[in-house]
């Protein structure tokens, strides 16, 4: 079976989490990846702790070929070379490789690639046709000492996603989740593709400016918080929703589940796994109105209930009367559970020179694909420049002679 | 300027959000969508409360041609048609607009698709290059009963998410936004676009089946939680990560801050705006080690200062000092940030028939097209079968008559 992007090829100069992560997907969709990395360091994320290696999971790096497991996780499937972008030399190395290339990727801080000769103008005159993506703090205009300040945390403080956690009164909630750093690179791929599109019909390349605030600011401005906070609506709702109650999270004796009993029939189920089927002719309980007028009330009902018992036999009363309900899970038992292991959307990832070492469950690709196949090749940069000795002569046409000539250079 | 998915035409079976975001963000990018619904009630959405209308804005409907700010936004840029599925003429309308069509999007619970003669094979029998993408809960082979329970608060508590967020022992945090619900369709979208490369190559259409479980899990794994606990981390942290201190949020007088300041010069640089430069000299402030050893002192220090002062100050000071700070904005003032506004990241929608009525900012294409534009037509579903004397003649060749039959008959 082929894979959906078969026949696509893409540089990639990106760093960090936001821009490796769209490469990634791009990879696992079978795009053919070409990673660019300084030969001083590489990757920014080469340096992430925990390290994996020969023994095992550490905090600090104790061998040399100890992996970072962002690294490990981020860079799958692709293939790595190296370039010194500040060399002069590096412009010309690079043009080589957009004019066998569709599509580049970086995340540079605004204005850092048009200086470093690297920019969308530059990438066009080697390739006319070629789909630029930049991914950036704040958008491709906004450049210099503001464009830099794109971490993750700031973003999501920008967007008001921090507010839209928490009950009202509480402090605004950091989502744990580096929510924007993942959410750009998904709408980066969108804007690739859809530019694929458009090259298609068209025969014209074009730029693709992806940029964090505005990625998660349109997430946030899904829910019409405006409107909702105009008719006097909580926004800030905490645990629960009460305007829809019983909903939310409730604890139990060992743990939390998440309920949803939103009409009378569930509702009324409700009360009867929790053995209290009077509540059913309660009329603060029985109708959708009364259950919100009441639901302060309710809700201690059924946290009364849930709280003496352990999650497991609360799921399984419930789920005898059909009350859709989840247990809370922590992120490692929920990236093993058999329905996403299935279908690949959480895969493992290991050690490239120690497959016995510890088997790292990481994201796959969560697309299934009745005609194409997801996944990544089984290659992997493990080295900075892992692949110059393929990629440069294979791709490039550079003989054995030019390669060592521009690495004693220090271009690549 | 042409939009970016322009020649494409979607036929959109979905209801609710996660499904007509889908749609919406094509939409967005130029496809042209036609919006199936039920002639009796079509899209749940049509009833989520709050509604605007001649009055405004108003938790209850108050006039007939009131319209639901969900359907006001989610539907914005679709042509809508009516088709009661449940009626055996309905296959034949269908497979027409499949014959006529790129695109087929559904989230129906697993299964009911394909049991309603709508499905995946029913759409490859009309148009053998279809590309059919099923949004649901945990992916199209896992039906019935447990398919049916994937609301996002569910989908939220089985993926992990709910424990990344808040600290240590601390109960798990209902992510405001609906996540799942949000994230779901973009990898939908991310999806269809390969499908539609694959198509270019191959000329085979194909099904594309996205999870919300699948999706969530997948971007809660991009994170190495497991690593990170095997070597001693924490994986919940709070407001402040503690490892990178100083890093996150702190409150101020009047507000929150997010701030970053791991390395050395911008920690000083904090230490000089907070008027304290004599903390640079100070052991256990002056090193990242340092830092990091001595967390909860520094963070109490930052917080004496930042209580002090009302957020606009602590802000202004820490960037004369060039310290990456942001405030943290609730979402009304975020959505209406000028950055996000002028790339229409956000966008303002109103009552198509009371233009003069309130304006609803909501979500945009959060993607900046250098040679092609983003945006919604002007054309919306205001009544059930807005467009059937519209698509069902143009598109389909039937006659006045035909329209007149159906429509009598249940159908349309």
């Amino acid at each position: 079976m082929q894979r959906p992007l078969e026949g696509l090829r893409v540089v990639d100069l990106t760093r960090a989490l936001a821009g490796p992560y769209a490469t990634l997907l791009l990879a696992g969709l079978g795009a053919e990846v070409i990673k660019v990395e300084d030969p001083k360091g590489g990757d920014l994320a080469r340096e992430n702790s925990p390290y994996v290696g020969r023994d095992g999971l550490s905090v600090g790096r104790k061998y040399q070929d100890d992996l970072s497991v962002s690294h490990l996780t981020r860079s799958r499937g692709k293939r790595g070379v190296t370039l010194n972008l500040k060399h002069p030399e590096a412009r010309k190395v690079f043009a080589d490789l957009v004019r066998k290339s569709d599509i580049v990727v970086e995340n540079f801080t605004s204005g850092t690639a048009e200086r470093l000769g690297v920019g969308y103008e530059d990438a066009r005159a080697a390739n006319p046709s070629v789909i630029y993506c930049s991914l950036s703090g704040f958008g491709a205009t906004i450049k210099g000492q503001e464009g830099s300040r794109a971490m993750d945390v700031l973003i999501q403080a920008l967007s008001g996603a921090m507010y839209t956690s928490g009950a009202e009164d509480e402090p605004p909630v950091r989502i744990g989740l580096p929510i924007a750093d993942v959410l750009t690179p998904i709408f980066a791929v969108v804007g690739i593709l859809a530019a694929v599109h458009h090259r298609v019909r068209t025969g014209q390349g074009q730029h693709v400016d992806v940029s964090m605030l505005g990625a998660l600011t349109s997430l946030v401005a899904v829910e019409n918080w405006a409107a909702m906070q105009a008719v006097g609506m909580l926004t800030r709702t905490g645990a629960t929703l009460q305007r829809l109650c019983p909903f939310g999270l409730f604890e139990c004796a060992d743990g939390y589940i998440a309920l949803v009993a939103v009409q009378d029939p569930l509702a009324h189920s409700l009360y009867r796994a929790m053995g209290q089927p009077e509540m059913v002719a309660d009329p603060r309980f029985a109708t959708r109105n009364a259950r919100v007028a009441n639901a302060t009330v309710l809700e201690e009902r059924i946290l009364a209930w849930t709280r003496r018992h352990p999650m497991k036999e609360v799921i399984a009363r419930l789920e005898a009367e059909d009350v859709p309900v989840a247990e809370v899970r922590h992120p490692q038992e929920a990236l093993a559970d058999s329905r996403v292991v299935d279908r690949s959307e959480t895969v493992v990832a290991r050690h490239p020179s120690y497959e016995e070492g510890p088997e790292l469950r990481t994201t796959g690709v969560p697309i299934v694909f009745s005609a194409a196949r997801t996944g990544f090749d089984p290659v992997f940069p493990t080295s900075i420049g892992e692949h110059n000795t393929d990629v440069f002569p294979r791709l490039l046409g550079y003989t054995d002679a030019e390669i060592e000539r521009l690495k004693q250079a220090g271009v690549i």
